[in-house]
């Protein structure tokens, strides 16, 4: 790994040295947030952040997440999941522990359109996006000085109808070899098989340049235009096989008038995705983001 | 008519004195600012404010609003209109002028839910909304109270399937017997039938309570809660036949999360429905919204 | 009290019955949030929400609501209180529970401007706002018939130079007379002086019409009119000797520009307004705002 | 001057061939409209986009800003100017006609903070930005490399007490040597001379990090935490000589919480300040912004 990549990732492991999230979902019922509380109280946990979200008082399901802190926790970390399972197996509990110092790896795959990459890429650089960008994946070249300026690997893998699938097998060998965590699509405009998005189950985060569910599918903003609407707006979405119908992680919108063509739609809302994808690419690298169904629950 | 509501529209009419507004919608073409100001300059006009739009620079169509005063223009009115009748003809325009102190009839229709109605009237009240607010129609009684001590008449007319053919007769008799000019459905849940929306082209303004195109038709709300939709919109629209897709006047969106039940969208919702609709009201009254095609241009 | 007050009390009262919130603030330490939970879950609660915060995860402040339920609450009320005395003894917690059903009294002052008390009236008349609006003071009569029509007694006290004082200690009487917990400025043109003020700590609301600390003191849309601000907004905040320096509980703005007179920027304003002001108090009513030095902290 | 910088300008002048936009101050008075526009037509003129806006339409200032484009309009130029003045001056306006070919020459002030330069470097490199961007003058090396890369000469002036003068004058000299129209300071931390000011009027764009007036001067973002704000903002406004007093071309806010510590705000506030500078930026070269009295008119 080149220097200065690697010197970014130990400074974020820096950073989050001793801090994990433990993340739980299970029928609610009485005595949970006592017990995790105990527990962590008692492995000598310092609790940082606590967030917690019961879908229905009456019956429905909880979901929590607890970011702490412990003394040396990197030695510590499959006693106290061991620990742990205790109280997870007498609440049934669905949970994991993600560790922050396990710096999460990302690829990103682009096209031609580039805001959404270089948003990335800049809050990457402030230390906004605590991820390891591993790699780069385009069906174009016109990215690639820029991602090799900041010493990571670019793959351009052009697409055809003939080559689509030995393509998107080669894109899963490298995801597979580079034991990547979280793949964000900034604007890429190639249709993942069901095959890929079954190998990584709320792992895919897209941006689609519209408020869904208006607009689904192609040229939302050519349709905007057409329809006259007086506000346009970008989602973000974990990927699912259904097409712009993933659960939604954020959504935002901005006020545009008669005046506006659709190049200047283009143009407005290019300001909308790359926010939107930031926050949601930040949101799920800090474990912010549970998928209930077909929806997230997002603890801001 | 009552003193109350004969007093306020005095006072809008003292308000509009001499002032109009002149629409024009015609091909591009040189000359035509020039021909329409030296012509409002000869007249004698005082131009308070002037809006144009051209759809394309190359070959498209051009509208204008202009708003003037003119001394003692209610007795000038058949003069200034003949007179413009020649730059009119020379340019092929579509085109009139409002005449201000002419207050617009407006009517009504609500069901029960009464937050778009008590805004619209509060607005009214404020002198907000510069228009005779000739009657109130409603399925329910509800609404009466309110209503009549703002001696605007309340007309109670349930509607079963079987009456309703015959309901809206009675509607458009009393539509017709009052001359009104503008029709506004502050959350009336009846759909129009074709015969009674063909009667009153661009003269019906509706709330749909969803950020349109999302969510067209019933119970927008529940499907965005079901959707887990981030924002929630209203979108206020003149109505055609086809439901649910008139030109758009206003919308506008409220953030949300997953807290939030179908009813607090609701709740939210209420809040967006009353400012959007209000806007294209006044909007529309102060004869800011051309509808070109399906889309409409505001000179807000 | 009248029918229709009392009414809409029984409601509140019913909707909340069993429902109360712990509020809790103290120096963080380890075991806090262990040792709630536990006491609750020992008491049989249910747990509906929770919201925490650390002001500086070393070494801060920890404040914590939680809002439960617990099977006939209000004949256990001493009981649980004691029990709890223990605990926050033991964490040196500067602590309440506050009783959902025990609905909070509130007082409502208003001047000339309408819009803040209608949509308080409008809410409260909707249940957005669980309390018992108990009484309306105003030094102007206009507001009397909309009051009154609610059945809520509406006192005219006009205020010159010579009764300020006199005045003011009639309020008080009421005030406590009526042992009201929440005063509300809604637009209420008149100063408080500090002895008014220090007998209702963190209990008087005041909404003012300008983004603090943007326009302190008087004529604030003229004052934004003048400057040529782009924006302008309105400030919800508890009522402090020093004049609009008290504590921020709510803010918001809207867009404006060249065209906006000082007049449009009032009508803009009062929307902003009555919906800041309507949150900030409905936020107080439900025991969400925890003042912290001059600041706030929101568990929205 | 570099293949790259010259290949963007002339597209930018190739993009606005044959445009122009007249801009005209003056009293209101009957008739300007109709001159200006019947001038136009006569001229061959096909006008692309017309605003206006009077002050007071009794008796006030009335300004006027018209795009058009005229055949062969770089031979014309003078022809067309001296036609003007008769126009001109029997309404003593005060004018100008702005060659959009004629690219306007920039120069960016920077210091450490790199969000607002990349931003503008970025909407300059997709054709947001039609200006040459001439240089770039920091006090820090930091951006040397990002601004290289673009082939912009990039000065190094770092500024004591001592040489502050002395550099002052050094910029001045760059300036008129390389005849820049417009100056803006992306975060540039230094506090300029009323002698430096004087010589550029209505020339100079700052962003400053807040809601202005709110927080003028040094530290807002840490001020802005004391003081417990809901919404933080940023400010882009002409540089006169009373700090952070000049004409407001732009603002804009975001939502913040009592989670968020001084370094969030300055986080979240880096998103705005950018977004604010460039659309000000923007306007200013597509000579949207009119100064009057120390308010700006912006035909956006």
């Amino acid at each position: 790994m080149s220097q200065f990549r690697q010197k970014r990732i130990e400074w974020f492991k820096e950073k989050n040295k001793n801090r994990a999230r433990l993340l739980i979902g299970c029928a609610d019922q009485p005595g949970i947030v006592s017990s995790v509380s105990t527990f962590l109280f008692e492995q000598g946990a310092n609790i940082v952040e606590s967030s917690q979200y019961t879908t229905d008082p009456e019956g429905g399901m909880f979901f929590l997440r607890i970011e702490f802190e412990i003394d040396n926790l990197e030695s510590r970390e499959g006693e106290i999941e061991e620990a742990f399972t205790q109280i997870a197996e007498r609440f049934s509990m669905d949970w994991r522990i993600s560790y922050a110092y396990h710096i999460k790896k990302m690829a990103i795959f682009v096209s031609k359109e580039e805001h959404c990459l270089l948003e990335l890429l800049w809050e990457w650089q402030a230390g906004e996006l605590m991820a390891d960008i591993s790699l780069v994946i385009s069906n174009h070249e016109v990215m690639r000085d820029t991602v090799e300026s900041l010493q990571i690997p670019y793959y351009y893998t052009p697409v055809t109808k003939e080559t689509k699938q030995e393509v998107e097998q080669r894109h899963l060998d490298l995801l597979e070899e580079q034991e990547i965590d979280l793949i964000v699509l900034a604007r890429y405009m190639q249709i993942l098989s069901p095959n890929f998005v079954s190998k990584h189950p709320n792992q895919i985060i897209n941006i689609h340049h519209s408020f869904l569910p208006a607009f689904v599918g192609a040229k939302p903003y050519d349709r905007a235009y057409e329809r006259g609407v007086k506000l346009i707006g970008a989602t973000s979405h974990y990927v699912t096989d259904d097409l712009d119908e993933g659960p939604i992680i954020e959504q935002d919108v901005e006020r545009v008038n008669h005046k506006d063509k659709a190049d200047d739609l283009k143009r407005i809302g290019r300001h909308i995705e790359r926010s939107v994808l930031a926050r949601a690419v930040k949101w799920h690298l800090q474990d912010r983001v549970i998928v209930h169904g077909n929806k997230t629950i997002v603890f801001e």
